[in-house]
Parts: structure tokens; C-alpha cells; sequence
């Protein structure tokens, strides 16, 4: 089965479960708006999709918040049933499809392949080789720091959606629907 | 200036400000990821939208929800934000670019030029000729009722992103998409 993978960066994105809202908590929002965007059709769940999160917020930074369309099940789309959900998560507690361990976003990447990061001087990505089961990686409000781009881009290449700076959660909206095309047409 | 404007009709949103979450509010949450990805893009509004909810749920449908990215100011994405502002505005407080008002769905389509109708069945917005500042109707998580859609057709045509039934608010994330893909080669 082809997959496709999202890596988000939440440079301040909390790395326990102690805040009253995700806003609060280091933007775990943008993490949220990324999940409902990755994962979430109508009805339905995308089960070849996962969703990484790496948070680099306080107090246990980095820490890999992990959803797989694959095994998740017993959620809602809105964004109180993820607070829950990350809350739980990051309290330790297990729910179908979603963990956290301890990793960093090198660390995650030297594991991949087929690597794109998300960037406006990219090449377009209707002319792209994207390949088998790509994997993307999005910076979040701030973007990616730069030491940890230059890593990744050993490993990967840039990939554009255009000249326009969207929200992280919206150009996974936008890859999704690109790939959902591309594969309409095999 | 060209403009876009999209209209989602929530059969079950609820008509005054009285509930403990948007997701228990007739499923306004839905409602607040369509806002989400009709006027914000990374650190800006955009300013050529203006999205509208019809709302059906009681006590007293239907109500006109209306956001304004021309004159909107101080807000955020997240959702609780949004609660907040929308509560608020159904309670009759006033903020710049949000407005709530008695209007039905049949009344405001007919205030309306240049209408389309999402339906995967539609023509393909590749292909369809969209002419300046189109409007775009979408139904929630239920879909728009027969009778209304009979009627709305009366005004506009039908319009497909693709085959694959996507959350009301990936659609409107997708039409910005391909709308600002039209303008950066014009």
C-alpha cells in the first residue's frame, strides 16, 4: 500500500501534558489543525496517511507525537477531543493510533525516505518526481531551524505549492488533495 | 477587487450563544474549520474573502453568520478563539468583521451572482468557467437539504474537486488553493 507521511516541526510545542488550552501550550493548535488536515475526510479516515509532530517546547524536548490513519479510531474532528487526545498522550496514556516517544527531527528523518521539505523556492510540485509513499516535512508558524533544514536536505529535497505562505495546515490540505489527483489518474 | 466568498449551510448549528463547546453547539465546529480555511493564511488574513454560515439548529434558524476578511481584526486560529467569537456574536456583541443576522438560505443565494454548488457529480473546477468574484456553496458534515439545492441550482451550477468526498473545510482550503493557483498565472 503507498503511504504518505507528514513531519511537522512545532518549535514550541509542549512536551507534557500540563496546559489548559493547545493554543497555550506552545501552539499545539497548529499541531491539531495539521492532524485534522492530514487525516480527516469526510466521514472516513486517510488510513495510509501518518502524521509526526516533533515538539520542541518545554519541559522533555524533542519529543515525537505520532498519529497513524492506519490504527486510529474513537476520535472526533474537532479541536476539545484533541486537546484530550494530546493531553492523554503526552500524560503517558495510550489510545489507538497515537503515541508519543522520545525522538528528534534528525533522528526521525535518517529513518525515511523519499524525503520532501515544504518550501517556497522549491521545485513545483506538479513537475516533481514525488515517487512511492513521499514523505513531507513542514516547519510550523516560525519554520524550520535552519541548522536542522540543512540536515534534512542531505537527505531530501525542497518542494513547492506555490508563492503564497500558507498555513502548515493547509498545505497539508493542499498535498493531500495533489497526491489524491495524481492517484485518480493511475 | 476580485472576491471569493463561500456559504456553508449547517443544518444544526445552533442559533444562540448558549453551549459548553462548538462540537456540542450543533456541530459549529465545522463551522469554525471552514473559517479556518477560508480567511487565514501563514500570519495573514485574506483580505478577498468573505465566508458565510447559515445556521438550522434552534432556537431560532435560520441565522446568517458572516466573516469578513476585509475588515476582521484581532484573532487567532485556534478554535477556542473562535468559540469565543462566535458565542459572542450570537449573544449580539459586536467585533470588526463578524456579524450575525436573519437570513435563510434561499434569501441570501438570491442576493448572489455567479453561484456554485460543490457536488463531486459537478463540473470540474478545472475546466469550469468560475468568471470574477465566484461563490461557493457547501453543505456540512450532512449536506445541503434537496429542497434548497433544487433551488440554489436555479441560480448557479454544479462544481467537482474530484471524486473523493472531502470535510467542508478541506474543500474551501482546496478552492483557495486552486483559485490563487489561477490568479499567479494571470
Amino acid at each position: 500500500m503507498l503511504m504518505r507521511e507528514f513531519i511537522l516541526y512545532s518549535r514550541t510545542g509542549r512536551t507534557d501534558g500540563r496546559f489548559n488550552s493547545l493554543r497555550e501550550a506552545g501552539r499545539l493548535d497548529v499541531v491539531y489543525q495539521c492532524i485534522l488536515m492530514s487525516i480527516f475526510t469526510s466521514h472516513a479516515l486517510r488510513r495510509d496517511v501518518t502524521f509526526h509532530a516533533i515538539l520542541g517546547g518545554p519541559p522533555a524536548p524533542p519529543l515525537e507525537l505520532i498519529v497513524e490513519g492506519a490504527t486510529l479510531r474513537d476520535v472526533h474532528v474537532d479541536e476539545r477531543t484533541w486537546e484530550d487526545l494530546i493531553r492523554n498522550a503526552l500524560h503517558g496514556k495510550s489510545h489507538p493510533g497515537i503515541s508519543v516517544k522520545k525522538n528528534s527531527l534528525q533522528q526521525l528523518v535518517k529513518q525515511k525516505s523519499n524525503i520532501f521539505v515544504l518550501e517556497e523556492s522549491g521545485e513545483s510540485i506538479k513537475t516533481i518526481d514525488l515517487g512511492e509513499s513521499p514523505v513531507f516535512v513542514l516547519g510550523d508558524q516560525v519554520g524550520l531551524p535552519k541548522k536542522d533544514e540543512e540536515f534534512i536536505l542531505r537527505y531530501g529535497k525542497k518542494v513547492s505549492i506555490g508563492n503564497r505562505a500558507y498555513l502548515a495546515s493547509s498545505c497539508v490540505g493542499i498535498i493531500n488533495y495533489i497526491l489524491d489527483q495524481r492517484e485518480s489518474f493511475d
